[in-house]
């Protein structure tokens, strides 16, 4: 038998190849026209884990969500822990053309670095449980899982999984478990392996200001009737005082305050804000909420981004007109116990409150939005992947952390009925969401080989040890 | 011999043919790409003008400008007045397809209006001098205009004339006039013939606010970095107080406010604010700088207006990014003696001083701007051209106007030394700027007339009556 370490290693190169042909396909969510593509990314991915050894693997697009994966592979033992993997593998967009130095969905290898949309976020942190499982099985001498192994990879995360219900509806009674692992988030940076314990939940939409019924000549009429950008310029303006916070009647609600403990957890952290914002930030100086500092900013406090924006005339030159509408693609990270639904709703009465006479404010929210969720970190579980990740990166510590990413985590928790834990190996630079998406193959590398181990020390520990009560 | 009226009639229908397929020319200034279109349409108005009789016509494209047509047809009579006409044969551009029921450059007539860009603004305008004057002609039986004729047409005004200066230095010599004729506005409405006695200036560019330089993750650095397009929000919104005035600081410098005489003019026009806002303004309320009426806004007050506004993620769905940069086409309209100038230097330090630490906003220019105008409606001629118009229009009564749009009208009157009279018969109905631009032909007619007239009229005035003095 050979080490986990070893299996990674002697399968690596093929799986690197795998990840760059899945990475190929514009698994694109947002965009209609690119449903056929994630329609054929979820079948690359089903077709890879038959390969991988799955008896049970199903392609799921019948309801209204965009293709998904769910696979299953019982490990034989009546008492194994029961595992649902959760990951997608749709893709955000791939657009700002002129900024991608490596073409979005023509992955490449350069300098032990895999370019391209989905490398990192989320099919290279999924890639990692097919190398990582078959590395366990040759590790373990197993021909099954030493767990009970689900997954579902779904296919509209990056559109905010706006039909995450219905999928979990559809699965009823196959989604059984006693711990659920998501991979679709990170570590600190490459040097500091961490385990996420929570992250934020969001709301999104866009905002319609619509005027005049036509576009007006802005000489003719300009200056005696509301222009609706201007109007869309005061409305975004007035989400944030000039402290940084949010100024939405009742949006706080249900934020929760930083404990002293929580405070000086995080102001332990080795983050040196210079590098932070010279490297993955690429920016030029840090803003945010007053009293927070840009960690706990990122982590535990709730945002109003503007996302895009666009009215009127864009073309080239000018057009003296006021136009007829203006639109802004708005979301919103929520923190604590914020309630996605009541959150909407305060911001929506907020647009409808203030929006100025003679023009419209009209709020088109993307599916139900995402709760926040946080994981217990005294649980078992959340020790077992700290050895896991320790293992993989040669190390006793593995830090606690907060991400400020989004996904449908509180709603797997609350139908799943289990407890979760993160593991994934984004970070900062990985550009993801960004042009030139990319993952380092040393640190996808020990990302399979994190998986490997999680599933021995689950294994070892067993439903006993991991507090599993519930029968079935 | 025949009427002036009379002889409009009888060329109408042909020259409603040439009106259409000049409009069929997609002269765009605004795009580089419709060059070639600017062009073609210069040659077209150049060949009409030689058809009408012109004896030197110029198509003028080598200079920085895009091309111009020039024509002069001497009187022949020592003492003739000298006449400058001036307008334009560039087009705004016709984005927003959708809303155009009639294809921007296809023209056609329904029910008695002619549609098209370009139909009213600014290719009707300048088409009543050809067939006005082959009717001016007519109805006196002359060979050569009863006037010095010289037409100047200029090919980027819908781009904010950037190179008048240029094109007006190259005709240095062949401008000498004694009275300008503008004919690029209109009249208070269609049954309501009005001469308009001042025009608002304009500068005008894009605002460029620039934050990270690669699109972040919203969720990953949400919160913790400025967002350009919050910022730009803010930059924008903040142009204007809770009033509608504006606050950029040394903006009212040169502005004057209206005499009670002038206050008791404009009330005395008959507005229908409520027509007017269900009809040309197509809203549903009036908003402004609080203290002015509706057409003291248009007609004496300087506005910041947002043309346009890009930035981010403007696709289907939503992408969640922080972007790197957001952009807004501005334009000021300028009143009184704001000087373009001054007020450019003062906006782009406001912006300067305004914007955020971490990130830049740059403004660019477009052109030099172009001054205010306002002619002198004690001026002889201003007489004449009511009589010109009264007479077309079968009254005694042609109200004075001021007008909110801009043009280089006031470059004209420095470099030719002139004074200025305004002769067009666009109407606020004519989606000038806006999809479905039209023009009906009953006023189109009603302003080939008032051109013979008006030139019957300056005739009859001499160069004395003008108060013309100066040598030639």
């Amino acid at each position: 038998m050979t080490s986990e370490r070893q299996a990674v290693a002697d399968g690596f190169d093929a799986w690197v190849t795998t990840l760059s042909q899945w990475v190929a396909i514009p698994s694109v969510s947002a965009d209609p026209d690119r449903l056929p593509e994630v329609g054929a990314s979820a079948e690359f991915l089903a077709q890879a884990l038959r390969r991988t050894g799955f008896p049970q693997v199903e392609v799921l697009d019948s309801g209204p969500y965009q293709p998904a994966v769910y696979a299953h592979w019982p490990s034989g033992d009546a008492n194994a822990v029961r595992v649902v993997v959760y990951g997608h593998h749709d893709v955000q967009p791939a657009d700002g053309e002129d900024r991608w130095t490596h073409p979005p969905f023509e992955p490449m290898v350069i300098d032990e670095v895999l370019y391209g949309r989905g490398a990192s976020d989320d099919k290279g942190n999924i890639g990692l449980h097919l190398l990582g499982l078959t590395a366990h099985l040759a590790a373990t001498g197993r021909s099954a899982p030493a767990v009970d192994l689900t997954l579902l990879v779904e296919g509209e995360e990056e559109s905010g999984s706006p039909h995450i219900a219905d999928l979990l509806a559809d699965l009823d009674g196959r989604l059984d478990a006693d711990l659920i692992v998501v991979s679709d988030t990170g570590i600190f940076d490459a040097q500091t392996p961490s385990l996420c314990v929570g992250m934020r939940g969001m709301v999104s939409g866009e905002l319609h200001v619509h005027g005049p019924e036509v576009d007006l000549h802005s000489g003719i009429f300009g200056g005696a009737v509301p222009n609706p950008i201007t109007e869309l310029a005061r409305l975004l303006a007035g989400m944030h005082d000039e402290h940084g916070h949010i100024t939405i009647p009742g949006f706080y609600q249900g934020v929760i305050e930083p404990t002293e403990a929580d405070r000086t957890t995080t102001a332990a952290l080795p983050f040196d804000e210079t590098a932070w914002l010279a490297g993955p930030a690429h920016s030029r100086a840090t803003w945010g909420e007053a009293g927070y500092s840009t960690l706990e900013r990122i982590g535990i406090r709730p945002t109003a981004e503007i996302n895009g924006i666009y009215g009127g005339y864009t073309g080239p030159g000018g057009k003296t007109i006021i136009p007829t509408d203006a639109y802004a693609k708005l979301s919103f990270r929520l923190v604590g116990r914020q309630d996605p639904a009541a959150i909407r709703a305060a911001i929506t009465g907020y647009f409808a409150d203030q929006v100025r006479a003679g023009l419209m404010a009209e709020l088109t929210w993307e599916g139900d939005g995402v709760s926040p969720l946080f994981t217990d970190p005294q649980h078992p579980a959340t020790a077992a992947t700290q050895r896991a990740l320790g293992g993989a990166f040669d190390t006793d510590t593995v830090l606690l952390t907060r991400e400020g990413g989004s996904g449908p985590e509180a709603d797997l928790v609350a139908a799943i009925g289990a407890p979760m834990v993160f593991l994934g190996v984004m970070t900062d630079d990985d550009q993801v969401h960004a042009p030139n998406e990319r993952a380092p193959l040393a640190l996808l590398r020990k990302g399979c080989e994190a998986v490997a181990l999680l599933w021995r020390e689950l294994a070892e520990l067993g439903r006993t040890g991991l507090g599993a009560s519930r029968g079935n």
